[in-house]
């Protein structure tokens, strides 16, 4: 089964392969393994060994985002958040629901913010202490840039929290070059290419120190995973992660190093987005994104308005055929989402788009129907 | 390698074996997978169906547990801990931290809770609306028992949440027998002997609706799970969750029922942990409780006094011969900790106590040094 999910992705054999093993987190060899791999998940996010840190969550995505918005904003503190699409929606949720305040700086869910609008809300918030950015959007498939918005972060004396979630490894951002970013997030299972089930964060530890006592919860307070890592000297884990998925990204960025890092992977995967983004055109699928707007993560189409048309019935008829396509949307109208992410290059986005062809032409649907 | 820790355990191989696959959580097969799952996981709860329901977290135990005490105790609320124990520790810091006021009931950690102190203690503090039990606690050993304290809970009017982590599966607890408890929390590698990655909460549906907007954290909300649950009517996992662990959990659950569930597990452990207890008192080891005290998840002797004794040398001797021990304790004094837990039986630990015997001869700790 080829799998154009944007996460969990597919991943390569290797990768899959280390987790039918028993593991014993806190053993000596095991704390060696995931030692070594601090640094080099410090250098994957572009940050300056001894300022930035790497800390893991045993959760999911979420997870770590609410852990940085509580860690860094305090109760009651404000947030201004760059709102547009489902991802921003989320954020926004999840820090009221915290009890920060979340100031939405919105958008339409089909372009990047630009920098400008944020340098005006900026203004017009003095009381907002962060900004919080979500890079990749997958609900429509736009990327907001993290080094121009940071910019303007910088200029305003204000703090960035980068919610990097679907597009960390591939997009590039390094923490080094933005003293203004408090911390970024992202899981083990989207461009690294490994297995879901932990959650990151690389912060910076003048940020950490001055944030103890923020977070309202001890499973969600990234200074105490990071005073926990001091402690023990070893690592970072306070309570039980899904140790399997640790190793299984060790793997993964063994293979990503090897692959030549950020720039080869956003290659492949703008190399993906290309091939996916013209082949859906040449269908007769319209695009949700103008083409200068699309990111190399996702990319989303409208479903068509023929009758002929049935959206589980698509996603059925591809599964038969060996091409798994998410089976819900999360754009306003009704979208398909295919990823661009994982242990999948152009031949794979050939593959998935002669089968959509065949699909189309079985429900009835032809190169003008489908549009 | 034998793992004797408290978890992860050991797993069988069918188990590991269905980790090194990709998974898409939301696709129609595993939600069907999973949604065939959720009545066997409440059935192992004891539960009735229709009035309770068993909703997973992406995450660790600790996690459960916080979002447990966030779900069912509003901010502010009063919670009485029985607090004989490293985790009933942690569950006094995790419900503070969360801004829940707990109300420590203390004990030695050498022996479970009486239950006419908890009632004593519950007739002290009329505005403590819940109490929180440890049932196994995994730092000394002993044993909280749930259906007596929950007997006592139930006569004060009060709401139990009961922290089954390590011992769920194994202990006998049927929350169709307490209508007291709102919630019953547990892991997925413990007792059921999983892959660590999930947290289970098998709660009460009434408290569950009660419990709406307490929580502060979109994440640790239960009471969001249990309506994300209705809304889809497959499932209730909201975010990407450790998906390998919940179909290892599938695998567990069938290889538990085989066995005959919960008698005959609890039936094996009992076995393994007396067998260990009776060899290691052979072998000149201190038990750290009282043979009537003694649990059968984990067994807990003091580390010798003897000069040639080392706890480093010894766990990394034992490794050498194939048996894996915790390197730390949670005990005040020095201890070793031996789990009884995970696919191992008797011949397993008659093993593992064969090769600590070689090694304490090796050491030249012969049978009085030990003590």
């Amino acid at each position: 089964m080829l799998l154009l999910i944007p996460g969990p992705v597919q991943t390569r054999p290797e990768v899959r392969a280390v987790m039918a093993d028993d593991i014993a987190p806190w053993d000596d060899e095991f704390r060696a393994e995931y030692a070594a791999m601090r640094p080099r998940i410090v250098a994957i996010a572009g940050g300056t060994p001894g300022q930035h840190v790497a800390l893991p969550l045993p959760g999911c995505g979420h997870m770590v985002v609410e852990a940085a918005v509580r860690t860094f904003v305090p109760a009651g503190g404000k947030l201004l958040v760059i709102q547009n699409g489902n991802y921003a929606d989320r954020l926004v949720r999840l820090a009221t629901e915290a009890g920060r305040v979340a100031i939405p700086l919105k958008g339409p869910d089909t372009e990047p913010m630009a920098p400008e609008r944020l340098a005006a809300a900026l203004e017009a918030n003095p009381g907002a202490t962060h900004v919080a950015v979500v890079v990749s959007e997958t609900g429509s498939g736009i990327v907001n840039d993290p080094n121009a918005l940071g910019e303007v972060i910088r200029a305003a004396g204000r703090r960035l929290i980068c919610d990097a979630v679907s597009g960390f490894g591939a997009l590039p951002f390094r923490m080094e070059d933005h003293p203004e970013c408090d911390v970024v997030v992202f899981t083990s299972n989207k461009c690294i290419e490994g297995m879901p089930g932990i959650g990151f964060a690389v912060a910076a530890v003048p940020a950490l120190e001055a944030a103890q006592g923020n977070a309202g919860s001890w499973l969600l307070d990234l200074s105490d995973v990071y005073r926990h890592a001091l402690v023990n000297g070893w690592g970072s884990f306070r309570f039980t992660p899904a140790v399997q998925a640790l190793r299984a990204f060790r793997v993964a960025m063994d293979l990503y190093e090897a692959e030549g890092g950020q720039p080869a992977r956003l290659a492949r995967y703008a190399r993906n987005a290309e091939v996916l983004y013209d082949g859906l055109v040449a269908l007769g699928f319209r695009p949700y994104l103008e083409k200068r707007h699309q990111g190399p993560i996702i990319v989303n189409v409208h479903q068509p308005a023929d009758p002929a048309w049935g959206f589980k019935g698509f996603i059925t008829a591809m599964k038969a055929r060996g091409v798994l396509i998410s089976n819900f949307w999360n754009t306003t109208t009704p979208t398909i989402r295919i990823a661009c992410i994982g242990a999948i290059g152009e031949a794979d986005i050939r593959f998935a788009l002669d089968q959509m062809r065949i699909v189309l032409a079985e429900m009835g649907l032809g190169r003008q129907a489908a549009a």
